[in-house]
């Protein structure tokens, strides 16, 4: 083990090396970006129907979102307050011929090619969910509130060698939208919902508090908030380390976050709370793939069973 | 109509509405992007099961990629050149509590906030194929020559109001690369399959020599060659527009393009040839709405039968 590595490097590094040899997954050409061959898909598209026919009782509106996002919807989030290193902006190229030529000019000399770049409307979606607040502006909400089945592409920039942080993933959410009791009754039966769904799949997953992983000085004080009021639970399950277990699976309460964000009202004309639970699609593939094995033609029946039905 | 508005304008105005209005896409909140209701991916998830079982005799190895593909990549290909416009760079955030603080000023005072970031190691992937070809540069190919089936989100920095120019959108491709004996009959059989399968899709599409949308004054000389060589044919059908049909599916010789920027050699040594046909997988949807109407229940038997077997 080289020095300055620990246990968990070598773990990650190992684990990363038995997925990309097996070709379960391809090595995309740059840290933490991976091609996915047709058997991981398998396990995602499993994962993400389990997903789906576990949230049948909310009786959610099913959308789905590109992997990008209007800029103004960023800004208008805290996301750019607490988390400025994980984003993606995108920009893109405006110019006429002659800075064309300088764009060329660059790129040839290989160097930054960016200066000549300008904002687009769009960047990288940081979270499932997002898209769907704005879709409630639209008047109070009804009594029993809204909810939402939402799942795709997320982006995070935090390149790392470990194969469960990826730069890209998909993540499949179950929102809701409504009042502060409805809010606790969404954490409380997709706690329940949850633990249960992973234990189908032979995951005996723990139920931790956690915090999001905030910028900054400001960061540390947002995180031990979260932590003391106990807004994001987390399902863990050990991938590379048993000491850090990977989130594979979240329950967060929102308070009025979003609702204050974006002029949500619950039906009694307060500003709207809500909730969400969030399936990590491409962390819960890696964690069946650690814990049952490479090839899923070998997996436990009833676990078979779960992902295809 | 306003004047300046042609007769287009108006259609893709109008079908934009009646998509919106009957919920099957969403609004996102910014020019060209959209969210999809259940409904509507049923109908893309029917369009991409029926490419891959059309595929079926390709025997192809079967690949998935994330929307963002390494900067490098995008840097080795010519797209730079061509599509400078198209670009979708990625940038972070990489400062301190003080650069931050800085961020958080420029955010709150409405001014470009993307002074204070950096280029991230990728790039908003703008055709599905491109990650595949580096996956064949360990030695000279086999005889046969290699398939791939790849599919996924790509991103094309045009904002506009037909809803058939989507800044986010799904391509779903079949690759060979090998010679240029394999390369031509590739594009030979899914001009037929693909005319096939699109006309059990009801929709009749007709076969066109087309270019793509080259950069300036070089890209013009740069689209009379695609034209002239007939390197790129598209199925185009109507959905705003009679005059302007939509290209919903291509088939695309690229010669030795990728070969020679990749340095792949087929098992004669040459310098490789490639070819795919790719289907825009959001834009057959639109066609099928705007053919069939906008209830996929009331489609014809036979349609249906093709997408949801």
């Amino acid at each position: 083990m080289a020095e300055g590595k620990t246990a968990a490097d070598g773990a990650e590094a190992a684990f990363r090396r038995e997925l990309i040899e097996s070709g379960l997954v391809l090595d995309a050409g740059v840290e933490g970006l991976y091609g996915r061959s047709l058997v991981y898909e398998q396990i995602t598209s499993g994962v993400s129907a389990l997903v789906t026919r576990t949230g049948v009782p909310d009786g959610a509106v099913s959308v789905h979102f590109p992997p990008v996002i209007p800029r103004w919807l960023l800004e208008k989030t805290d996301y750019l307050k607490s988390f400025p290193d994980l984003t993606g902006s995108v920009h893109t190229f405006r110019g006429d011929d002659r800075l064309h030529a300088r764009l060329l000019a660059l790129v040839d000399a290989g160097e930054d090619w960016v200066e000549v770049l300008e904002p687009a409307g769009v960047v990288l979606r940081p979270a499932a969910c997002h898209p769907v607040y704005p879709l409630c502006t639209d008047g109070p909400l009804p009594a029993e509130g809204r909810r939402f089945e939402v799942h795709g592409w997320c982006f995070r920039h935090e390149p790392s060698g470990d194969p469960a942080r990826m730069l890209a993933f998909r993540m499949h959410e179950f929102v809701y939208v409504g009042d502060p009791a409805g809010a606790d009754a969404h954490r409380d039966v997709w706690i329940e919902r949850g633990t249960a769904m992973y234990g189908g799949l032979g995951l005996d997953v723990e139920l931790v508090v956690a915090n999001d992983p905030f910028f900054g000085r400001v960061g540390k004080v947002l995180a031990a908030n979260q932590r003391d009021e106990a807004l994001k639970l987390e399902f863990v399950f050990p991938i590379t380390s048993t000491e850090k277990p990977t989130a594979i699976g979240s329950v967060n309460r929102h308070q009025d976050h979003f609702g204050k964000t974006f002029g949500i009202r619950s039906s009694d004309g307060e500003v709207a709370h809500s909730a969400c639970f969030a399936v990590g699609v491409d962390r819960t593939a890696l964690a069946l793939l650690h814990h049952h094995g490479l090839d899923p033609g070998t997996w436990p029946a009833g676990v078979r069973a779960q992902l295809w039905p």
